[in-house]
């Protein structure tokens, strides 16, 4: 990433593209000041690689936060903000979600609706209850315009969320993952419109097909390769791309 | 509507968009043989304007059916069935929605569930169990191709749920609304890339913004107007505009 934000928090850090988020930032040459590396439950089994990488880097700071559960987010607003002693919070990743590979046949309103919730409602409602720390961000910059560094709200989405390429790629139908995602970047695009006045950036990245639980080991990319791809995107953004629905690779794609 | 079907079905039609298309469909020179206009409660007060038209036209079917309620889909669905004997269902209209204006600021996941519920995962549960039926009116057909009168699903959607004009049109914020309309965007096509080989069409169609309870008086258009091109545009649905998003004129909108 060509200029480092001072403050990062990312949603789902404690393993796949959310724990390498946090590891590459962490590692890179000019880390950023604070990075809230964010999970479920950063205490329990789940967090262990979290917990080890944070005993590594004094930058990273472990915080509760479940997307779903406002008093969680709310919780962690408070302890965000304690950490930066007035400062603003400079950039967002949106990263948890869950995925669904459910078919019309198997498909329930229970399965996505919890898509929804994670997916959608949660990265909404995350980036509602930092708006306050982004906007002291977007306002204490030295710089205008749009990027990563001044404000920004990075919601990870996914190519099979796009619309306009949903009949060219239906092998796998995922029905509650492919919707979610496509209301996602509505609601990153809603976010884009809303708080460009504010100085604040909003941008869709999709990471790739990459190995995690999620990616599982079919997938054809390592999450280190996807990892170093997005954050050499987010140097990148600016006021053309808020907005904007692009790949690990800075590649547009069709909503 | 050019050729009309022997038989539809409409959600949500016992006011607005939804009671004009029953209107219209059994005014026509050549009416549906069935005409199944499903409400969710067509025996109580808001049923009244339904049951009138009705009385006029033994070709309408009131039939309950709540688009949230699985129970009461897989109840009307037994109905329908038993009345077309036989023979399958030509079109589903999923038409019943439910609005919401909340901004950033008011918006909560509560409602954005809600939005969810009614606009993606109705339209998509009341596609899947009418499924069968669906299917056999494909089969039955003496023509090939896809069509509205061989076998269709056309989901009532917005204009302020295209992703790509988001941007240009965010006077009125509405996350919960244009999350779901794009989600369900994202249904329509799902659906038309897994039903085109079995002859059923798909296509979400936007009809303007029209004076109804939902569109408000400040509306430009008549709801009459709007069913009147709904309708034409349906009699011109073809394998080619199968997972297309038209407006009520037939112009295509960006996803
Ligand atoms: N992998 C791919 O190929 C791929 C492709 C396209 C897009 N994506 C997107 O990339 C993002 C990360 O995916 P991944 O591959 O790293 O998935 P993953 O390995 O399954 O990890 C998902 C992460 O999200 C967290 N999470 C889920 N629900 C949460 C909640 N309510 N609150 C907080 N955290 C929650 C999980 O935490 P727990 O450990 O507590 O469950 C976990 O840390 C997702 O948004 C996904 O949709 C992935
Ligand atoms: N009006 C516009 O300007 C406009 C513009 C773009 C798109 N649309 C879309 O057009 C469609 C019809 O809208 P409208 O303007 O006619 O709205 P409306 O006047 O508010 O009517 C909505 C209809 O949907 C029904 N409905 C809601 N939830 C339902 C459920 N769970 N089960 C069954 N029926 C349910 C309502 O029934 P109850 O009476 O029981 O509530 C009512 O019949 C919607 O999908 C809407 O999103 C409208």
């Amino acid at each position: 990433m060509a200029a480092l934000p001072r403050s990062v928090l990312v949603t789902g850090s404690n393993r796949g593209i959310g724990l390498e988020l946090v590891r590459q930032l962490a590692a890179s040459p000019q880390p950023p000041q604070h990075i809230f590396a964010t999970c479920r439950d950063p205490d329990g089994p789940r967090g262990k690689a979290l917990r080890a990488l944070s005993a590594q880097h004094p930058s990273i700071r472990l915080v509760q936060l479940d997307t779903v559960d406002l008093p969680s987010i709310r919780r962690a607003v408070q302890v965000v903000e304690s950490c930066l002693e007035g400062q603003g919070l400079n950039l967002l990743i949106n990263n948890a979600g869950i995925g669904s590979h459910a078919t019309l046949q198997s498909v329930d309103s229970q399965e996505m609706l919890a898509a929804f919730a994670t997916n959608v409602v949660g990265p909404l409602q995350v980036a509602k209850e930092f708006l306050p720390l982004l906007e002291k961000a977007a306002k204490g910059a030295q710089k205008t315009g749009l990027s990563c560094s001044r404000a920004a709200i990075v919601n990870v989405s996914s190519k099979v969320g796009s619309i306009g390429l949903c009949l060219g790629v239906l092998e796998a139908p995922m029905y509650p993952y492919r919707a979610s995602k496509a209301a996602q970047n509505m609601v990153t695009r809603c976010l884009a419109a809303e708080l460009r006045d504010k100085g604040i950036l909003c941008t869709a990245i999709h990471p790739g097909w990459v190995k995690t639980d999620m990616g599982t080991e079919q997938a054809p990319m390592t999450v280190e390769r996807s990892v170093q791809g997005i954050l050499a995107v987010l140097g990148s953004l600016s006021q053309e791309t808020s907005g904007a629905f692009l790949d690990w690779e800075g590649n547009s794609l069709p909503w």
